[in-house]
């Protein structure tokens, strides 16, 4: 699809070296390589495109003990950016696991804060034998920017750093206090930001927070997302006899961990796709017409939704739309299973265990303590006396919901106005940001989810993009939202 | 357990520079690294175990595509091995997979003609991490030694190497006429040496087969093995939407590929354990009481089998024994399942795709071209509207059954009477050679399945042994087993 870039007169002073781009205006083709008629804009977009390149590099995989000090380098070369960006008070802060990297800028007396978050570490490249390009050797192919975490979420937050250096650059000022949070274990349920932010109350206090790291609707349609689902996620292992056997000497004789696994698994969702533990849908949520007709008008059809996932056909929870499924429904998925042999052609092996990743997405009001009580007590139940079960949890993060009608929502639409040139929807996630729960709850700061990320980008899959129109769109829309929280400081701060 | 070895006086030609070894009589402790009273016994041992070390070192995995040289070179040092041992007509025969070598010694007219069968080739080391020793670096260990194929079956093949080498040094002869055929993909289902035997009638005619490829019921009981159950191996792939999904912004849309091959698998047997396939057990004969009595005095109990498999308990099809559950009634396998993220951690991610092995073990009389019939129609019946499965077949063998009454199988009862001191039981074994069913149907040459491998020896798991007084016990029985052919030319051509 070409990309379109206009570039039109602007009296936004924060916005003078990006122009308005409005995809309702006349439209000019964009190419990655050659010069734009804004010759500042131009050379800006070379050198952001850069630096997110450099920042991509980083293989800051948060899941693998082995990218350890891959996570620190990141974490030490964004601390030094936003220094050079003009941020203040720049920290990286260690913790058990991979550093967080704070900065802030707090000289908007009267203004309101704005808490910015976003997190450097990225999905596992795996399987890399099916990506097009090395996943962590960004490329540019067309208007598109591939690698592991170009989109999720290093081209999305980094947008916001982009805003904030135009800025500070060209004004000497924000128009806002604000407070950058950025942390390296989003992707293992944030497991230790939660008790810093927790520790560090009084330090964090915002009166609203952005995070970029949702999905627009489609490339012409930004969207603002209200509601994210929470997840918990396990390993479970089915253990057997004590050594691996000869699969004909031994073929039916001994329960076989993997056949047993496989059978687990099978129990764990009923005839009508509904997931088989007792007690698990007891605090689900039930939305009236209202808020079910609101997800018509404004969420993905079926038809939108299939062409996404590039499926001839949904499946799922009879009784709900496809959007609904994956965003006021929970659901069970297995993102992984290995047992026996894995190499080319066959061995003859009973193996004496085999193992199975769990992920569940949840839905307010499901508390995933809860929920995983459920859980473990039904796969003792359903575990057969011929094997093992062991379960060990892995993450785990609330639901969240947050309020389409405050204030930071209305400035978060106002800037997409500004940068796509249309109002964007309001959308349910289907994801997980562990820490906007926490932001509400610890913070009492609600949450403008300003995705810039396209439904096609394959976030979490192999050749993982970001729309580069959209980074250059996403620092305008940034620079706006910042603009346009300082200008509604009553509001907010009521 | 300490082994025993008794060197004793012995006025057999063919035998003196091993000694008949006794378990009845008088024991005396043996230490690999100790000299023996028999100067050149321990000479030849040393010797004969430096060479085995040599052929093991050889990666010879023959379902894996990147050791196809190994296998090249492993041949090309057998053939030298087996030219200087004075066998003649020593040729490597390439095939489109994996070479086979051939040899032989035609110089005893009127002698019965022996088939010697044995293959170089190894099952796959995986998984690596749980040997305790590298599987291509073979290490003694006390009595053992430690590697992949030292037992299945280069450890067992290599004792008739050297029996005839001893022989033909000291004798100058053989007692009997012999070829032998050493291939290298028993473990992918020897596809391209059953064309060869076809092709070769005439050249291979011989009136009886040996095969040193099996256990022994314990460390001083060994067994004559007179049925092989048949394999049939496939690979099952499950696909579902053309790429891996987000399992946040996709769970519970889609029918996730691995969760439809658990699904799938979970319905290959039934509540009663049995393959729940329409049709399966249709030709499975049934053997009458004499026959079942037969093998309940002469095979395993059930509390050896699970002693042997290191489980605490048994499964599989009501009924039956877990001997007989592993000879006379066939067996289906899940020997490994893949999809997707296999690494460390979590990755919120629903695959494209997922894949099984699987493994059947047939019984007589199911034929292998049946059986793949009717489980191609039941995955087809099974798989459900939301997915799509492939079927890739990998090997199909046939069972074998072995008259227990023919005058090889005295023969080879009396060798080991020799060698080891006791009468061998007869047992059925569970597994599979694929060519033993080819060597009676199409050269009428009934095999000695003579096998030197202890229960413990963990053929196709990490840490695979063969125990080296089997080595040393196993040549002096081939030695034996010659002259007894050689003896009873006349029954044996009969």
């Amino acid at each position: 699809m070409p990309f379109h870039f206009v570039i039109a007169d602007s009296t936004d002073s924060f916005c003078e070296y990006f122009g308005v781009i409005s995809l309702n205006k006349g439209r000019q083709r964009h190419q990655a390589s050659s010069p734009l008629s804004a010759g500042f804009a131009e050379e800006s977009q070379q050198r952001f495109l850069a630096e997110l390149s450099v920042f991509v590099r980083f293989p800051t995989v948060s899941a693998q003990p082995k990218h350890a000090e891959d996570l620190k380098s990141c974490a030490a070369w964004l601390a030094r950016h936003l220094q050079r960006a003009g941020l203040q008070r720049v920290r990286i802060i260690s913790t058990p696991g991979h550093p967080i990297v704070y900065a802030e800028w707090l000289d908007a007396p009267g203004k309101p804060t704005v808490l910015i978050y976003g997190h450097y570490d990225v999905q596992p490249a795996e399987p890399f034998a099916e990506w097009r390009t090395p996943p962590f050797e960004p490329t540019v192919i067309g208007d598109d920017l591939f690698g592991r975490g170009a989109c999720d979420d290093k081209g999305q937050m980094f947008a916001h750093v982009k805003a904030m250096e135009t800025c500070l650059k060209r004004q000497g000022r924000l128009p806002v206090n604000v407070k950058c949070l950025f942390e390296g274990e989003e992707e293992i349920g944030s497991p230790n930001l939660k008790p810093f932010v927790e520790r560090n109350r009084r330090q964090l206090a915002a009166d609203v927070a952005v995070i970029s790291d949702t999905k627009m609707l489609a490339a012409d349609q930004p969207a603002l997302t209200y509601a994210l689902r929470g997840a918990l996620s396990f390993e479970l292992e089915v253990g057997g006899q004590k050594s691996d056997l000869h699969s004909g000497n031994f073929g039916g004789t001994v329960h076989n961990p993997l056949q047993a696994l496989c059978e687990i698994i099978s129990k764990l969702h009923d005839a009508n796709r509904r997931i088989a533990i007792p007690g698990f849908y007891d605090s689900v949520r039930r939305w009236g017409d209202a808020e079910r007709e609101f997800m018509v008008s404004n969420g993905p059809s079926d038809q939108q939704i299939l062409r996404e996932a590039k499926a001839d056909r949904g499946w799922g929870e009879r009784g709900y739309s496809l959007y609904e499924r994956t965003t006021i429904r929970p659901s069970l998925s297995v993102t992984g299973v290995t047992g026996g042999y894995q190499g080319e052609g066959v061995k003859a092996v009973i193996p004496s265990r085999a193992t199975a990743k769990l992920n569940f997405r949840l839905v307010p009001d499901q508390d995933p303590a809860e929920i995983e009580r459920l859980f473990r007590q039904h796969i003792a139940r359903i575990t057969p006396p011929t094997v093992r079960t062991t379960l060990r949890g892995f993450l785990d993060a609330r639901p969240a919901l947050i309020d389409r009608r405050h204030p930071v929502m209305r400035a978060a639409a106002r800037a997409y106005e500004h940068g796509f040139g249309v109002s964007p929807v309001f959308l349910r996630s289907g994801g997980t940001i562990p820490i906007v729960d926490h932001f509400q709850e610890l913070l009492g700061a609600p949450t403008a989810l300003m995705g810039f990320a396209l439904p096609d980008d394959r976030i979490h899959a192999p050749n993982e993009k970001f729309h580069l129109p959209n980074f250059y769109r996403g620092i305008a829309t940034g620079i706006r939202f910042l603009a346009e929280v300082g200008a509604s400081a009553e509001e907010i701060r009521r």
